[in-house]
C-alpha cells in the first residue's frame, strides 16, 4: 500500500471538531448542548438571496467565468465603493468562499519554505492553508488583558526573518472580536513597507462593528496597493455560510493575473451561489441594523455574563460574533471535554472551542476559550448560567 | 513590490483559453463562431436538479459537512451500486468539482517533486493540479493511429522512477474519447501492484460511451482497493457544470481520513448545489438515453465528415463528448488562430483547442485538435463545412 503525503500528515485537524464525538454522546445522554463553538449563524439568510435561488431559471446550470460572473464583480466593486473602499471590477477574483482566496493567495505569493507571520490567537484553519501551500506560520502573541490589541512593531520585527514573506491579519478578529484601529493599521504598513511584505487581510467581519466603531480596510492604506491581499466572503455578511462565495481582492496585476491562473484550473466559483451572492448585495440596510442590534445584545449577554463569574474574564469584543474568554482552570481543553462529558445543569451544557487551537505557540491560550454568540439571547443566557455552575463544580477549577 | 511565488510563474495558463481573445474579436466582427473548443454541454440539465434548487427552502444557508451531506454521500453510493460499482458511503468525500477532488487526492499522496504517469493526450488542467501540489507530470504518448488505445506495460515501465507516486487516467477520456478495456485496466493494475503506485482515475464521463461499450470502473479491479483514487462530478452526467459538485472516492481509510483534513480546511462544498447534484440521482433513465442518442448522432456527424475531408483523420470517439482530429496543416495552433482572424465561410468559423495543450511532450500534437461535440446537429454540420472550406485554402495546408 503506497504512503501517504509529508504534507497529509502535517495537515492539522481542525481543532474544532476535536470535541464533536463528546458533544454527539451528550446529546445521545438526552442532554441539551448550546453550540458555542463554531461560528455559524442562525440568523436568517436575506430574502433577495433565497429569492434569487427560487427564481433561477437558466436552463443549462454552466460554467461561469473562471473570475466569477461580470455582473458580479461589476455589482461587488460598487458596494464596496459605497463603503469608501477603493476596489474596481478588475481587482476582484470570485472565489468559492473565503478559504479558497486564502489558498490562491498563499499560493501565488509564496514558495514553500516561506514565513507568514500571523498575530495569535487566530483562525485555525489559517494552519490548513499554511501546510497547504508549504508555509511556515510564524505567530506574535496578543495579549488577552489588552483585549488582543495589535502586538508592538517591535515584536513583529523579532520575527522578520529573510524568509517572511507576508503577514496575515483577520480584522475584526475571529476568534478575538478585536478591530484593529487605523493607527494600528498604519504601524503594520510601515513594517510591509519596510520589508517589503504582502499584507493579507481576512475582512469578512466587517460588518460587525459595534458600539459605533467603525471597519477600516487594508485596501485603505496609501503607498500599499501592491502589497495589499484582501479577503472577503459572503458567508458572514449575509449569513449563508453555505453558499461558498468569497473573493480576493488586490490591485496587484501580478498577483491578480497568477490568481487567476490557479482559478482557471479549477474551472469556475459555483454558478447558482454567485447569482445569490450578486442579489444579496441588495440586501436592504435594515437587515444589517437590525443583525448588528442582535448582536450587540448577545454579545453583551454574554460578556457581561461571563465577566460576572468568579475568577473568569472576558474582554468586550468591537466587532465580529466571537469572543475569546480566560477561565479559572487547569486546562480549557479539559474543561470543555468535561463540560460535554461529565457535567450538566438542568439537562443542559455548552459546547466552547479550546483556544489553544488558535495559538501556534505551544501552550499558550490554555486557558482559554472561544465562544460564538451566534445563538439567540434565551439561549446565551442559559449557557452563561450553565457555565458559572460548571466552575463551582470543575474538578480541574484553580 | 514583492515578488509572486515560483509555483504562480510556473503554473501553466489553460491551453483552451489562449484562442479566447480571437473567438471575440471575430464575434464582433460579425462571424459566426461555432464553438468546438469547450466541454460545456448545451444539454438541460434535469428537471429534477432545477426543481430542487426552485424548491430550496431553508432559512439559512448553512455550511453542510465537510465530507458533504450524509444524505447525499448515502444516495450516491447506491448510484454506484447499482451501477455495479462497489462504493460506501465512507468512501466518499463529496468536493467542490471534480478539481477539488483532483487537487486533495494529488495533495494527499503525493510530495513536492514526486512524478506522476499520465498518458498524453490528456486533459491540460491536470498540469495546473500537479503545479498546485508541486509535482511532475511524466507523460506516456499514446497514440491517434489507433485511436489513443493505451500505451503499453513497456511504455509505462521506462518512466517509472524512484519519484514516480501515481498514473492518472481519464476513462472515457477527455480529450480523446478512448474507452479502456477491461484488459487493458487490468494492464495497469500489474503496474500499480508492481511499483506500489496510487491510479487516479477520473471518470466523469461514465455515462456517456456509446456503440454497446459499457465503461469498467478502476473500483471493480480486485486486489489494489488501496491504490484505487476514483475521480467523479456531476458537471457532465447531468449537464451541470456550474454547480461545482464532484467526489474523491477510495477505499483507503488513510487517504479519505487525509483527505478530509484538507476539506475541512476548507469548510464544506456548496450547500444548495449539493441539495440539486442529490436530487439529480433520480434523473429518470430515458433522460440519459436521450442524451445519448443525441451524442451519438452528434459524434456521427462530426467525425464521418471530418474523415471525409481530404487528408483529415479523426478515430471515432467510444464515450465522452469529446474527439482528436489530426489536420493536413503545419501547425494546429496556428490553424486554429486563422479560423478566427482570417477565415469565414458564410460568415461563419470554428473554434477548436489546438491538441499541443494536451500533450506534455514538447511538439506532440502539432497537427492535431480537439473538437468538443456540444453543440446541435445544424451547427455541427455548419462546423464541418467550414473546416472544409478552410482547409481548401489555409495558406499553411500540407
Amino acid at each position: 500500500m503506497p504512503k501517504i503525503s509529508e504534507k497529509a500528515l502535517a495537515m492539522p485537524a481542525s481543532p474544532i471538531r476535536k470535541l464533536v464525538p463528546f458533544a454527539e454522546k451528550a446529546k445521545k445522554k438526552g442532554k441539551i448542548v448550546y453550540h458555542l463553538n463554531i461560528g455559524q449563524p442562525d440568523i436568517a439568510t436575506p430574502d433577495v438571496a433565497l429569492n434569487a435561488i427560487k427564481n433561477y431559471n437558466d436552463k443549462v446550470i454552466e460554467y461561469s467565468h473562471s473570475a466569477g460572473f461580470e455582473s458580479y464583480r461589476t455589482k461587488l466593486a460598487a458596494y464596496y465603493q459605497k463603503e469608501g473602499i477603493p476596489v474596481l471590477t478588475e481587482d476582484i477574483l470570485i472565489t468559492t468562499g473565503g478559504s479558497e482566496a486564502l489558498i490562491f493567495g498563499f499560493m501565488t505569493t509564496c514558495n514553500p519554505g516561506d514565513e507568514v507571520i500571523i498575530p495569535e490567537p487566530f483562525y485555525a484553519n489559517y494552519n490548513g492553508f499554511a501546510t497547504y501551500a508549504g508555509l511556515n506560520v510564524v505567530p506574535v502573541t496578543s495579549s488577552i488583558e489588552n483585549g488582543f490589541a495589535l502586538p508592538s512593531v517591535e515584536e513583529f520585527e523579532k520575527k522578520i526573518t529573510p524568509r517572511t514573506k507576508a503577514i496575515v491579519i483577520c480584522n475584526p478578529g475571529n476568534p478575538t472580536g478585536y478591530l484593529y484601529s487605523k493607527e494600528e493599521l498604519e504601524q503594520l504598513k510601515e513594517i510591509v513597507l519596510k520589508h517589503d511584505l504582502f499584507l493579507f487581510a481576512d475582512e469578512v467581519y466587517r460588518e460587525f462593528c459595534y458600539d459605533g466603531n467603525r471597519p477600516f480596510s487594508v485596501m485603505n492604506l496609501e503607498g500599499i496597493e501592491n502589497n495589499v491581499i484582501m479577503i472577503d466572503s459572503v458567508s458572514k455578511r449575509y449569513s449563508m455560510c453555505g453558499a461558498r462565495i468569497g473573493a480576493l481582492i488586490t490591485k496587484n496585476k501580478e498577483v491578480m493575473a497568477a490568481a487567476l491562473k490557479f482559478g482557471q484550473a479549477r474551472l469556475s466559483p459555483p454558478t447558482v451561489d454567485q447569482v445569490a451572492a450578486e442579489a444579496a448585495i441588495d440586501t436592504p440596510i435594515s437587515y444589517f441594523v437590525n443583525v448588528v442590534n442582535e448582536y450587540v445584545v448577545r454579545r453583551d449577554i454574554l460578556v457581561e455574563g461571563l465577566n460576572k463569574i468568579p475568577g473568569v474574564f472576558c474582554p468586550k469584543p468591537k466587532g465580529a460574533f466571537y469572543a475569546v474568554a480566560k477561565f479559572p482552570v487547569d486546562d480549557a481543553e479539559k474543561f470543555c471535554q468535561w463540560l460535554l462529558e461529565d457535567f450538566e445543569y438542568e439537562g443542559q451544557t455548552v459546547m466552547m472551542a479550546p483556544a489553544n487551537g488558535f495559538y501556534a505557540t505551544p501552550g499558550a491560550g490554555k486557558d482559554e476559550a472561544r465562544l460564538a454568540y451566534v445563538l439567540n439571547q434565551d439561549a446565551l443566557e442559559a449557557a452563561v448560567k450553565c457555565l458559572e455552575e460548571a466552575l463551582k463544580v470543575y474538578p480541574g477549577r484553580k
